[in-house]
């Protein structure tokens, strides 16, 4: 099943609609955030005659395991040019709350007016690992599997015990069998890659999110997508994780930053 | 009228709120947003038992003007330290929808534990000026007014026809009569300061927000903050403009992200 079926969602009426949600798009039990955020999109989209994501934000309220949901999708304002929706995916409760504006398709500028930053130097993806954690280690979770993704070997230290020191990973994205990517996949990507703060060397095995805007500017031309998420600030009990997607031919395609807590 | 009157909310009852939007705190005629978020998460937190927003996203549906306006607030989540909320302000119509984690004072960690950026450097604040336009320019809109605002001289050019080139704003913010800078009050701050975008050199005169979300970390110590704002991307027909708030301390206080679109 490629992402584009694991993210469907089926009109039920009244704003509601019925998903799916896919057994191995999670980490040990708790279905990946940005795989969620695609399925409350694909709903938003549809309540909306199509417009695509240009910012969600999402809450996660509860972990959601495999199984059916139900995304209940509000209007709040639909404008010449951009549709403002919210909405929310729960199982036996309420999961995720979700708030977005997508855009009327071709009705926004494409060129790049300003651009003061690069995509991440990287090898080329054969010289890349994949986010494997050691041989003796717990087993890489199901997620990994459901896509190419090859981190910078000087970020892949912590799943061999040598974080690099600096709150960063960089790495390579693309879908199985170069399935194109979208609007919907690029809200998956921003919550991807294994967390950055892993590698500010920090006594933290757990960093639950809280909150996660991600932000789309263009679809991206075909091939691999360049990645980029930092961590600056860990403190107030907090944390932040920003990413930046770029595309193979160099555009930024995506922002994004998520909040997540500090455990004591 | 200080900052604490001028975004008070009184309960009606049912997780409704009233307000007074005052006079001159907006730009031409239209609230500025940060002010609006501040009373929005005043009766937020007042739906969640004086819980402190820690993240806080706004969606701008339309202009509001100063008037008597209602907060609706609904209490998604209630956890041990979290309290997730949703709401709406709105005058003849909705105006602004506001999804936000709030936590419950003490409960987080306080101590910074990674922190890999440093506040901007900037002259004095009396060898700063404040945001006006030239003499022979608009007046300056009455929100400049209600506070102390000063702009890095390198970043105050665009308002004499002389934009750095870089899309930057930096400088310092305080209170009148130094009234005490909270949580609420680093909402307003995150959107107080002229749209770095315009030391970008482009031919830009408007930019409408169309979402804002503004990430707490602390209280402020006394004395000035130290503001910077960037906007790396004008691409896709979009902008973001990036936030960081430090205080006199040096310590991180809030980060803030808005997406603006770029008219055609």
């Amino acid at each position: 099943m490629n992402f584009g079926e694991a993210s469907a969602v089926t009109p039920a009426g009244d704003g509601v609609w019925t998903a799916e949600v896919q057994p191995d798009w999670d980490i040990f039990g708790v279905s990946n955030g940005g795989y969620l955020m695609a399925i409350g999109a694909r709903a938003m989209s549809g309540s909306s005659q199509g417009r695509r994501p240009v910012s969600l934000t999402a809450h996660f309220l509860r972990p959601l395991s495999a199984g059916p949901v139900e995304v209940a999708v509000a209007r709040l304002k639909t404008g010449r040019t951009f549709s403002t929706l919210r909405a929310t995916i729960a199982a036996t409760s309420d999961s995720m709350a979700l708030l977005g504006s997508f855009a009327e398709p071709g009705a926004l500028r494409t060129e790049d007016l300003y651009v003061s930053a690069r995509p991440p130097d990287l090898p080329p993806p054969e010289e890349c690992p994949r986010a494997l954690p050691a041989p003796d280690g717990p087993l890489p979770p199901p997620l990994v599997g459901q896509f190419e993704e090859r981190i910078h070997p000087d970020d892949a230290g912590p799943f061999q015990g040598r974080p690099s020191g600096v709150g960063r990973v960089r790495g390579w994205f693309r879908l199985h069998d170069r399935e194109p990517i979208d609007a919907f996949t690029l809200l998956l990507v921003a919550d991807a890659f294994p967390p950055a703060v892993f590698n500010a060397d920090l006594p933290l095995a757990w960093t639950p999110t809280l909150e996660m805007t991600t932000q789309v500017r263009a679809v991206p031309a075909e091939g691999w997508l360049r990645c980029r998420f930092s961590t600056r600030f860990v403190s107030g009990g907090l944390l932040e994780e920003d990413g930046e997607i770029w595309d193979e031919s160099g555009r930024l395609v995506a922002i994004s930053r998520q909040l997540a807590l500090v455990p004591r």
